[in-house]
């Protein structure tokens, strides 16, 4: 999507070193996220260890764009060493970067497997193939994902109009009935967690980009505030309006009729539609049922894990505590002082913190899947009615 | 409760500025709360206007401080002037602080009833006698609310040390069987949001000095992170285990059977048992529903606003957008560098944001309700069983 006007995505090779380019040599180049939203900063990756450690530390996350950089991994891996040996240790340092994003696993297997058939001098030409491929196929995704949720949106705005008429004619003015269509999200499942496009923020693209008003409040979503700092800023960037509101508020506007649907993402779906998300998720779908709000996940099928049956299986990673005792932000320029980006600490010295990154919300609280297929109920037989493919596999 | 070892209150009167004392005037001395849990620092109040600005810019907070801060604020505009136009300028500005707490204007006109009766220059002494005896009111119903709540405790230790036999018996590690009552909080209802003893963690502080093994889940509570930075400070100066979580982990650890109860307090309770309380309360109770955990609210009975009906009917304060923008914490103290306390902005520098202060928890999500009479169904039937003399008033 739009950077300052122009368009741009979160992983691409970097045009001075693509292969048989006049320097040679393979570099991949990513956004480091960490740095947002105060300064955009392109981070060049030259070796396999540049990338485990960019997914790591997160200067890439969002499921599909671990999924592409982990692919691009095992290309830099092999351009050091394309041996059978160096492939699979690539594959091990790469998986064991984050344990709940399905994806991950997903660009490796295909990787190993588009390298499996190719001779070690080919699988530099193969794997970068793949990668791009990988990387092409993941923004195909995402914009099919943006054209299937488009018209939950356009009914939206229909239905708020219609309401907003009907109050007019009343001579009242009905609660939440603003002439924009209010959505909220958590964390960030938007361009920047993808390659292009993103998974729950593409519908809300096509919207904006077709001229229907949207309005996005944007849960900060604690602790490494992804919403605060990306959603709120990619959005800014392509010129959505949106609000940035504590992770705690979304329950009260619900209640007072501001929100009129939720679009989250996920890192895993289970084939029964559990869906496992950034922390805090789950409390927002209780919300919503209590609200009566539509409650969407927006996922591409790579994310749908058709081994799990129950939510409660998919494994939760615990981070570091400093995430939730420390904060980084920016200082405010003063005079010939220049804004700086200082971490500091929330919490006693003598505290325990305990950070969970993600959980499940159960199939029953979602109001249906958005996929790059189409849009499903949260259940087995919503997904299988999509994939139909995988209903002969379970059957085989 | 304890500060490193010995007690201490959140408001009284200075030593050598008592009246009649050797320097003469009057002086309230305050714990500055903006700067816990890094420093302790006592402001001292000399005049109507500090303790205004103190009650608006948070330095105390919470329900029951607030009403105290009022009635000694009134005791120093009176000390200024007693006249009858005093009284009155001193209650309207004060009233005017903060919005959503009943216990302010319950105080100001608890004030108002005493001077009422008294000539300008018995005034001071009056005022000063109504002050302290709201300060020790609030002492005393906050102790009673810790006796009343203990039996929960006891009561949830007792079940679960039950479950934790049950389950050695069978060889198996049920799920969330701990040998300690896990207990979940949001915000500050502790000693730092009243006199001494706190609301919601009162009975908290009696079985932890009973001997009761508990450890307190205590939300963060954005914006203002008033769980990170109060009520981890007080547990942990009173030696209570307790970990800080971001607000939106709740859900997930009670899904794991991680938590055994909730309390939280609560700035204003309808006749009804609805409940205003810091933002992000109500998501808690949806999750605590979900899961079959109990949801308790300790409430001092001047909380009780029984002219409202309906929640939906409180005022909700909207505070200022850079409450979610930026955050203070302290840099961390490096060779001869001391740590520092810092502001820095969270969100893009274009993006707009909102800042609710309360939310409304409707009484079918509350399990009880925990007051100085003892506890109680969240209903109108349960209030009045336990203040039946509202119901005369009521039928009056």
């Amino acid at each position: 999507m739009n950077v300052a006007g122009r368009p741009m995505r979160t992983i691409w090779l970097a045009a001075d070193r693509r292969p048989g380019g006049v320097r040679g040599g393979v570099i991949v180049e990513i956004i480091d996220q960490t740095r947002l939203p105060h300064e955009l900063v392109i981070a060049r990756l030259a070796r396999l260890d540049d990338a485990a450690r960019a997914i790591r530390d997160m200067q890439v996350r969002g499921a599909p764009l671990i999924g592409a950089t982990a692919a691009y991994g095992m290309a830099l891996a092999i351009a050091e060493d394309p041996s059978d040996d160096g492939v699979e240790r690539a594959a091990t340092a790469l998986a064991a970067t984050r344990p709940t994003a399905v994806n991950l696993a997903w660009a490796l297997g295909e990787m190993r497997r588009a390298l499996a058939g190719s001779a070690p001098e080919q699988r530099l030409a193969v794997g970068l193939a793949r990668a791009g491929a990988i990387a092409e196929e993941d923004v195909a995704i995402n914009r099919a994902i943006g054209d299937n949720g488009l018209p939950l949106i356009e009914a939206a705005f229909r239905a708020k109009a219609g309401r907003a008429k009907a109050g007019r004619a009343k001579g009242g003015h009905a609660k939440g009935t603003s002439n924009r269509v209010d959505i909220l999200t958590h964390c960030n499942a938007g361009w920047l967690a993808t390659v292009d496009w993103g998974t729950a923020l593409a519908p809300l693209y096509r919207a904006h980009d077709q001229g229907i008003p949207i309005h996005v409040w944007v849960d900060e979503t604690r602790p490494r505030n992804q919403g605060a700092s990306l959603t709120a800023w990619e959005l800014g960037q392509h010129g959505v309006p949106h609000t940035v509101i504590a992770d705690n508020a979304g329950g009260h506007l619900m209640q007072h009729g501001e929100v009129d649907l939720c679009i989250v993402g996920t890192d895993r779906t289970t084939c029964t539609g559990d869906v496992a998300n950034k922390i805090g998720t789950y409390l927002k779908a209780l919300a919503a049922q209590d609200n009566g709000v539509p409650f969407y996940v927006a996922l591409p099928s790579p994310t749908i894990d058709w081994s799990i049956e129950d939510g409660a299986q998919i494994p939760i990673e615990r981070r570091d505590a400093r995430e939730v005792t420390h904060i980084a932000g920016w200082t405010e320029a003063k005079g010939t002082e220049k804004a700086m980006r200082v971490e500091v600490r929330l919490t006693p010295t003598d505290s325990r913190a305990a950070n969970f990154a993600f959980d499940v919300t159960p199939a029953r609280l979602v109001t249906a899947l958005i996929t790059e297929r189409g849009v499903c109920p949260a259940s087995r037989e919503g997904l299988l009615s999509l994939f139909p493919e995988r209903r002969q596999r379970g059957a085989a």
